[in-house]
């Protein structure tokens, strides 16, 4: 499996015509003589998430026949509702999004919203994805990776890279949070070809710290488990393969941020600078809020990866941290 | 004095570079089969309000010689804000901001954040803005109207309407919120000329419904009182001369309404939209929630003016109305 600066320039331009160039928003807030932050805003990409990037960069490269074998995945959040939406813009007819029963009403509606078919198995998710799994193999369908190994998900992504550069060419630190991982090597992979002496940062929770262990214990975590509440729905689970082969040369620092200042990032980002985001949008903000010096930089920019957050826990984060 | 589309190309033109195209993003919670909604989010525009638009469009077409001389406004406000990034971009180097005395701290720091000199002078707006115009003519600066009757401002905030059918050419009614009626005289200039039989609608909030009652009364309100409560401080205030002329043949509606309405709607965009909009920004939004016959038509766009909003202000709407 290759993956380099050549994939991710191929997928700009497949899937710049569907996407939303997001804005790089400078912060009056945190911004001082010494160091001026920056915002990169996927919560004003369609579908309110960085994951748009990565379906259609594999989703526009489906041979007619794929096309007409349909399009599945098995994600409840941000991945899903993208793949569903992707499907809709393409005119892939048949796109089936798997999710677990327990699926919350609000996220199945928000898949059909985009025109997908929303398929219920099993009872959590790690049963969804071994009958989702078994489901798509049957029919046919090409599976659409949330961020394990596809080079063409992770070029998806990777085009924030490209887009940072274009928007602020003297942008020297890049801080991004890690899930699975396709985000941050996506974007390292670009960068580091554009400005080889751009220093990424990547930020875990501590509540699933699976990269940061990954690394320190040179073990590949395809599962990883989740220690107490999380805010971060989407930073939580294993790590991905082409991320765990292929980061670590990349980066500059991993730091592990808590959940209590996670929620206050979110809060802050509401209050000062008026952008919902999601738990996992405020990482790296949190990252900067806990350690300025570690983060370091002198024009850094913050990676803010969605705005899909509940509203329940919306409206209690800003009840308590406000 | 004449306006027309041509003056709104020509500004779209001249400031295309400098201003984002923003969004137009469909509402998944208000659409039905019958009614497609969508909003035109100004909030993710620079400095965060359509006011950039006409701030813009005036100030890139300074001569040397008053671009050398400076440029002058009397705002707090977006507008205010607006005038300070505009010079510092345009490379401006003389431009001041007039504001009351009694501005709260936060708001002249964004003015001195984005580049401008904040001058503050009198007890109150009519003072600071009597101390001002005196001041601005003494020193041969040029004044940046805030939508009084310069032709180039109203053209700014027109490429709005350019805009929105470049983005969906299918949109049969504009909602629109009305204050001095510059936004809205702009839109449904660009608007009509494009699309003949679009309809406009306009909304003003109970609190000041100067534009309604100028129409009503056939009389110029250059000022009009404000009762009670408004939490829509962009809407309040006289109408300007150039909509007070121009506006009312293209305009299929306007709309009152109660401030009770628009709080509801700030915390809808919140925790439906998940955009952060300032109360001015919410009210075509509260026109379709109290009255969506009224405002009638099947692909509907509600034109959300800005961002700004206090942040004490949103806690409390949230903790009220979620």
């Amino acid at each position: 499996m290759s993956f380099g600066y050549e994939d991710i320039k191929a997928a700009y331009s497949r899937i710049k015509p569907y996407i939303r160039k997001t804005p790089l928003e400078n912060s009056m807030d945190l911004s001082t003589d010494e160091r001026k932050y920056s915002f990169k805003l996927e919560p004003f990409q369609t579908v309110k998430s960085f994951k748009i990037r990565g379906a259609m960069s594999k989703m526009t490269t489906l041979t007619e026949e794929e096309r007409q074998r349909g399009v599945a995945t098995i994600s409840s959040g941000n991945h899903g509702a993208s793949v569903s939406y992707a499907a809709s813009v393409l005119g892939i007819e048949k796109a089936q999004i798997i999710v677990p029963e327990t699926t919350p009403h609000a996220k199945v509606d928000k898949i059909r919203y985009y025109g997908g078919e929303a398929l219920l198995m099993g009872k959590n998710y790690d049963e969804a994805h071994a009958l989702g799994m078994e489901y798509i193999e049957k029919n046919g369908m090409t599976f659409i990776d949330a961020y394990y190994d596809d080079p063409k998900i992770y070029a998806g992504q990777g085009t924030i890279g490209i887009e940072i550069f274009e928007q602020d060419p003297d942008i020297d630190t890049i801080v991004v949070p890690i899930g699975g991982g396709g985000l941050i090597t996506g974007i390292a992979t670009a960068a580091k070809a554009i400005k080889p002496d751009v220093r990424i940062i990547g930020v875990q929770t501590e509540a699933c710290p699976a990269m940061i262990k990954a690394f320190e214990d040179k073990v590949f975590y395809e599962e990883y488990p989740v220690t107490g509440d999380t805010v971060c729905d989407a930073l939580v689970g294993g790590v991905g393969k082409l991320s765990y082969e292929t980061l670590e040369p990349l980066l500059e620092d991993i730091i592990e941020v808590r959940e209590e200042t996670i929620k206050k990032a979110v809060v802050h980002m509401a209050l000062n600078e008026k952008f919902i985001v999601e738990g996992a949008g405020a990482a790296a903000l949190a990252a900067v809020m806990d350690e300025p010096e570690r983060v370091g930089g002198k024009n850094i920019v913050m990676v803010v990866s969605g705005g899909n957050i509940d509203s329940e826990l919306f409206c209690k984060l800003i009840e308590e941290y406000k």
